[in-house]
C-alpha cells in the first residue's frame, strides 16, 4: 500500500498542518491522527490536531491525546494558528464529517487520508483505500514511505487504531498484512494486552448492569436477535448511549443468530437502530430502506414509530434481505 | 524457536507415530496434533491421532478432526496398530494428562512437544517451551524446520490452535512472533473471521440463557467479581459444564474488576472454582492453597464446603494475594 507521490510532496514541501478527524471520534480516527502528527513533527513540521468533540475517556491512554484541540478552542486562538494553511482529514473524507455545521477553517490546500468509500470527493489530494482495514494501517505505510523510525508512542496509537477497526483482529478485514503490521508495532513497543484492556475491558459497573438489562430484553426469531435499550435503563444505571457500544455485536455470539438488532429508544415513537450481520447478509440495504446507511455487516437507521410497529417493519425488511 | 535436533532425527528416522493429546482437549491440543500428523504424512510417515475424549463439537470444523481415535477405539484395533511404537505427546507432557487411568499404550520411544511447564519429566525427547504462546506455534516452527510446505488444512488447524491459546490475540502471550506466524497462516489460507466465528461465536441459545442466569448472580466487592452456576441452571437451560467456558473471563470486562471467580456447584457442599486475574495478580497461588493449580492469570481448584463458607475462605485468600 503505497501513498501517492503528491501526498509525499505535500508533506515534504509544506511546513504547517491542521490534522482533523471526524465527529464522535473512534480509536482509528484518534490514533491515526496522533501518529501522523508525531511523524510530521519528526520531519520538523508544525501540526495541530483537531476534532469537534473531546477525546472520549477510553482513548485517554493514547500517548499524545492531550494535544487535540476542539474546533472552538482553535477558533479562540485564531491568531496563533493563522499560518496553518494545510488541512489533512484523517479517517474521513469530507468536511461535513468533521463538524455538524460548516466549520470555518482557514486552509488553502487540503489532503484526505481515509479508508471509507465516499460519494462526495473533497480535497486537493485524496488517498482513499476502502480495502484498508483501518486508516491506522495507511498511516503506518506512510510513515515507512517517509523513512521515519516508528517510536513507541506512534506504535501504541497505530496498534490501537488497527485493533479498534478490526475488532482486535476478529473481523473479516483482518488480513495477513494487518497482522504483519501489528507485529511490527509490537516490536516498536506496543503491548497487545495492555491496549486490549484499555479498549475492551474498561466497562463501568453501570455499563455492565445496563448490558444485563439489555440482554434480558432479548427476542429471537428466525435467526434475528433483537434487544432494546430504554431511557429508563440509562437512568437506572447512570449510563448513556455510548455505553451501548458492542452490545449489538455481542448477540452474534449465538450460532443461530445471523442478524442482530439494538433498538435505542429516543422517545416512545422514535428509535435509533443498530444492525449487525454475519457473512453475506447485507444490513446496509436494510438501513438504507429506512434512510440510514453503513457497511454490509454493520449499519444503522432511525424509525419514527412505536416499538412494536418499528420492530415489525424492520423485521419485514430484514427477512426480505435474508431471502436473497 | 528451533526444535531440538534429536526430535528432527526421531521424526526423520522412524516411520509410525502415535500422536496423543490431553484429556478435555482444547483447540491448541487438537489443532496442533492434526497439523503435526498431516506434516508427518507429507514425509511419508504413518500416524494415528489419539485422545481419550471425543473431539468437542466446537472443533469439528477443523479439517482432519475426524481422524482422531479414542484410547478405547485404539485398543479395540490393537492388531492393526501394533507397529506404531513411537509416541508423541502434544500440548501436554506426561502420560497422566492423556488419560485418567494409566493408559495401556504400547510404545518403545516417546517425545513430548508442549508449552506447559512441568514438574514430572516424561519422554525420551522433550521439547517444552513454556514461553511459547501455544503448542501450535511450536508445530509451525517444526514444520518450517522439516522443510514442509504449509497446506491450507495445516494452516487452519494451527491458526485455530494459536487463536484459542491467545484468546484471539488478546492475552499477554501475544507477541510479535505470534502475529507474524498467524499472518503466514493466513497467507496459507486460514481465514481469521471464519475461524473466530467457529471458536467464539458458536453459542447455543441454551448457553446464552445460562450466561444470563450466571451474570445475574454477580457479586462484586473490592475488585473481586464472583458468579455462580448451579445444577439447576444447567437443567433449566439444557447445558453442561463445558458451556461455562469464557464466562469467568467475561467479568474482567469491568475496569474495576481485578479478579473474577466462577463457582460451579458439584453438590451443596462441593464447588469447582475457576479464577481469572489481571496483570500481576497471581491466582495460581490462590488455587494452590486449596489443592488446585494453574497459571498466574488463570487457575482452578475445588472447595468442599457450603457456598457461603467456600466463598468466604476463597475471598480471604484472594485478598491476601492482592495485598502483595
Amino acid at each position: 500500500m503505497l501513498p501517492p507521490e503528491e501526498l509525499i510532496n505535500f508533506i515534504e514541501t509544506e511546513d504547517n498542518f491542521l490534522i482533523a478527524t471526524h465527529i464522535n471520534p473512534d480509536g482509528d480516527g484518534i490514533g491515526s491522527s496522533i501518529a501522523l502528527s508525531m511523524s510530521l513533527q519528526v520531519l520538523g513540521k508544525k501540526t495541530v490536531l483537531l476534532c469537534k468533540d473531546l477525546v472520549p475517556g477510553q482513548y485517554k491512554f493514547l500517548p499524545g491525546n492531550e494535544s487535540f484541540y476542539t474546533l472552538e478552542q482553535l477558533k479562540a486562538q485564531e491568531t496563533k494558528f493563522k499560518d496553518y494553511k494545510n488541512l489533512i482529514l484523517v479517517d474521513c473524507n469530507d468536511l461535513d464529517r468533521i463538524s455538524d455545521s460548516t466549520p470555518t477553517l482557514n486552509y488553502s490546500s487540503s489532503a484526505v487520508i481515509d479508508h471509507h468509500a465516499s460519494e462526495r470527493p473533497f480535497g486537493n489530494i485524496r488517498w482513499v483505500v476502502p480495502d484498508a482495514a483501518a486508516t491506522g494501517l495507511m498511516i503506518y505505510y506512510l510513515i515507512k514511505r517517509l523513512g521515519i523510525k516508528l517510536t513507541y508512542e506512534m506504535a501504541v496509537n497505530l496498534y490501537a487504531a488497527i485493533a479498534v477497526d478490526t475488532g482486535n483482529f476478529r473481523y473479516e478485514n483482518t488480513t495477513s498484512s494487518v497482522l504483519r503490521v501489528a507485529s511490527d508495532l509490537i516490536d516498536a513497543g506496543a503491548r497487545p494486552y495492555v491496549i486490549y484492556r484499555h479498549l475492551f475491558e474498561a466497562w463501568s459497573e453501570g455499563r455492565f448492569n445496563l448490558f444485563m438489562q439489555v440482554l434480558n430484553t432479548l427476542e429471537k426469531k428466525d435467526k434475528i436477535a433483537i434487544v432494546k435499550v430504554t431511557r429508563k435503563m440509562f437512568e437506572d444505571t447512570s449510563t448513556s448511549a455510548e455505553d451501548t457500544e458492542h452490545f449489538v455485536e455481542f448477540l452474534k455470539i449465538m450460532a443461530d443468530v445471523d442478524v442482530s438488532v439494538l433498538f435505542r429508544e429516543i422517545d416512545d415513537t422514535h428509535y435509533k437502530i443498530s444492525l449487525r450481520s454475519k457473512d453475506d447478509i447485507d444490513v446496509a440495504i436494510v438501513a438504507e430502506a429506512f434512510g440510514g446507511g453503513g457497511h454490509k455487516n454493520a449499519a444503522g437507521c432511525r424509525i419514527k414509530a412505536d416499538f412494536e410497529t418499528a420492530k415489525k417493519e424492520l423485521i419485514g425488511k430484514i427477512k426480505q434481505i435474508m431471502l436473497n
